[in-house]
């Protein structure tokens, strides 16, 4: 559709493979297949993912972001979210709404045997730092919006 | 959930009716049903709203924004949607992009015998303005955020 509108199925949309983490953690999302719908939509305000994970997969290590706003919403099979309160079981119709600044770290693995998946929607506040409690890591956007992930002394990978 | 993340069922999530619109307008959103999802996931940065319309239903007045970027993504049902472009059909899986300032206006209608739903994401990108190009309604976004209907000459409603 011409104007300044576009229309598209998000099967049409291929799959990508693999992450910005660190080779140490490519295994993390190695199960995590992503469908980027932010640019065949023409929009740069936020970004919005359809994501599958195959039996076995995580989402990314667990994380929490200082000042973007996270939503999933939950679109087939069932996941386990696992944040700092602990886990929590979400399946078909589910929100979750992980506010910016908590410092409350989340991830979801898919414990099942059947995919599961989600779409999942982030804004693109400057100046975002990204906290792994469990991992090797932090990260910030540098001044073009490209997360630079280091081990967590800052040092780089 | 506890720890600052917030998990819900959209289901559980009660449907709200009517519009900002003037009265003469309320017409339009009569068949409108909203479940607001950005206050239970305590988002800030930009609002999630699933949307259902009842056969006959429309979305909206046809319109367009100027700095804020609108994503749909189809859930049930089918829908036309209607552009400067002229009608297209959407249905489950398809996703639509509105970027911000191209002047586009669109909206959509339910001219089928059941229901449509879709996820309808946007961001609260200040200094917006609306325009309609097909009624006498024009808006902008207030000091804190308040969408402020008038007439198309800014005389008030």
């Amino acid at each position: 559709m011409a104007n300044g509108t576009y229309v598209f199925k998000a099967s049409s949309i291929e799959e990508s493979t693999g992450s910005a983490y660190p080779d140490a953690y490519q295994y993390v999302t190695k199960d995590r297949y992503v469908r980027r719908l932010t640019d065949p939509a023409h929009l740069t305000n936020y970004a919005v993912n359809l994501v599958r994970l195959a039996p076995g997969g995580q989402s990314s290590c667990r994380h929490a972001h200082s000042k973007q706003d996270e939503f999933v919403y939950m679109m087939e099979g069932e996941l386990v979210l696992n944040t700092d309160a602990g886990r929590q079981t979400v399946t078909v119709g589910d929100c979750v709404g992980f506010p910016a600044g908590t410092g409350d770290a989340h991830h979801f693995v898919n414990e099942t045997d059947q995919d599961a998946s989600f779409l999942v929607i982030g804004d693109r506040s400057s100046n975002d730092t990204v906290a792994y409690p469990d991992d090797d890591m932090a990260a910030k956007l540098d001044a073009d919006g490209k997360l630079i992930i280091t081990h967590k002394d800052g040092s780089p990978y």
